[in-house]
């Protein structure tokens, strides 16, 4: 092993240089680096920026290993979808012997202030976010304290450096309207997610390339986008399904969304998959148990997060990731909610 | 206010004073009220059992407000339910600013000690546990700690000191029996949960009573004990279904189960609720969407854990309860899986 000679590096900074320079105690600098609030703001930015500017790094980690635990941050609740994260993480950090803290933000993009507060002076071994991302100022302040970090996203494009496991939504859309096509469905709606959601945009170009490719046109008007809730489901669904020149298939954002659309159809007296067909996305657990039960595209939410917090401990442990970002295969589990059109 | 003379009290245990009585040093006795495993098992149990004889309690919180959590403790997953109780808690502790660690303990119905100590270097305002219950020592390990403890478990009959929030799952069974046999139906098959959970006794005793009031006998071969999850349902949905003397409606023990029977109608080609009523039991919020939507008992599974969480953060703030055994109200929600025997 080769060692640069001490000269040629600089001196690491450490709490009491940090102190030194911004002309604070030392107890005040950890508490900014604890995440205590008791430190006046442009007091706290000063600090900051001089733990930035000198490179300070956190070295030890003081809690007691069994003390150890890791962040799950959600973008929101999300009934089922949570759930699989939720089982997903906990194998994962129950076979580490780590806790698992949970939290969520009521739909931000982005961890309030007071949310990194409680990380810094919870001091867990990282952070995972599913849905949500760190502004570039929280990347530096975790990464000053050694604090790991990885994203669950289903697809958006974060920066490279930011450890990232999603699945590939491209694919899911392909596969769902390859099926419905191969059927002998020509006039499909679609159904997707939010339009400001990258994975949204995704299904539904694999979707239409699907239809390029079996020489169909995708009719514009079919095409919605939504919230993935059931809700939204029911009432997209209804939309469609009320047209004079109404779907035969619908393919929906979500397990949740095709439960609404499946109402929608027998509120309308349509049989599935006689009169419609349907196919959901995420194949949660009770996809297979619904009547009829739901052809979808399987996307491994648990191998997700299980994935993610492996990553994560890896990270932890001060281990380089072979790759800073995994997309899972999904894939399609046809069920009865699909049949060639009537 | 009255203040006894100083010479009538003990004088409090301190962690010097039980590390001199037990011969060991004042970190090894810090260490093992951290629940660091680095102490020998046989010093701790002397360093614990002289912390009882002492009545040591701890005085001081010593984390930094940020870094306040709870831990909430799973006897083990069950998706539809537990996220009802993580959200109640989550409403809760974040509104107090407080962190929540989740564990499930695979089954078990006492967590295991390396849980404990991960509890006490972690150090959480409380622990909240959701169908399990704390041993006799572990009990006495938190109390010395100042860590809080509180139950929510559907029905048992814990010891009176243990804060408890659960449900009236008598008068549960009572009212989807009521609503049952006033529609008319006269042979009800009842698919509880497993019979060693008092709350499973207690709806079959619900149910009992009301058919006691119609003059009604409850036939002794309709009644199943399973799980509480939806192969349960589908396989003693089944079972009832292909009796040549089939009930014309099924109370089951949850709404997993409950989709279950749906599915196990459907597959015999019985109509819901022409030729069988359903009704489930929790009020998941999928319950409303399925087909048909569901009849069920109102559990209030976000309000126990909300409720069991306010319960939690006032007995660590240490204010008194003005009662440690709450039970609320289920009610019956009538949807379209009910309806007169065809």
């Amino acid at each position: 092993m080769t060692r640069s000679p001490a000269a040629a590096r600089p001196t690491p900074a450490t709490i009491a240089s940090i102190a030194g320079e911004v002309g604070v105690s030392v107890t005040t600098v950890s508490k900014v680096l604890n995440g205590h609030s008791d430190v006046a703001a442009d007091t706290r930015a000063r600090v900051e920026e001089s733990l930035e500017r000198n490179g300070y790094r956190r070295r030890a980690r003081r809690r007691p290993p069994a003390a150890q635990q890791i962040d799950l941050v959600f973008h929101e609740w999300n009934a089922g979808w949570a759930m699989e994260i939720i089982r997903g993480v906990q194998v994962v950090a129950a076979a580490a012997n780590v806790g698992v803290t949970l939290s969520q933000l009521g739909g931000a993009h982005h961890p309030p202030s007071l949310w990194l507060d409680g990380v810094l002076a919870r001091r867990p071994l990282g952070v995972l976010l599913v849905l949500c991302h760190l502004t570039e100022a929280q990347r530096r302040q975790l990464e000053r304290r050694g604090i790991a970090f990885v994203v669950v996203d289903t697809d958006s494009a974060p920066d490279a450096s930011v450890p990232t496991v999603g699945s590939n939504n491209w694919n899911g859309g392909l596969l769902a309207a390859r099926h419905l096509l191969e059927l002998g469905h020509r006039r499909i709606g679609v159904i997707s997610g939010p339009r400001d959601v990258l994975c949204s945009r995704a299904r539904i170009a694999g979707f239409r390339s699907a239809h390029d490719e079996a020489g169909v046109p995708v009719e514009r008007e079919l095409v919605r986008y939504g919230t993935f809730y059931v809700d939204a489901g029911y009432a997209y669904g209804t939309e469609l399904l009320t047209r004079p020149d109404r779907p035969t298939a619908i393919f929906a954002g979500s397990d949740m969304q095709a439960m609404g659309v499946l109402r929608a159809a027998r509120r309308l007296g349509l049989r599935v998959p006689e009169d419609l067909s349907v196919i959901g996305y995420d194949n949660l657990p009770m996809a297979a148990w619904l009547g009829p039960a739901l052809t979808t595209v399987n996307q491994p939410l648990g191998d997700m997060a299980g994935t993610a917090a492996r990553m994560l401990l890896d990270l932890a442990r001060g281990a380089a990731l072979p790759t800073s970002r995994v997309d899972l295969v999904t894939e399609l589990v046809v069920r009865e909610s699909t049949g060639p059109p009537g």
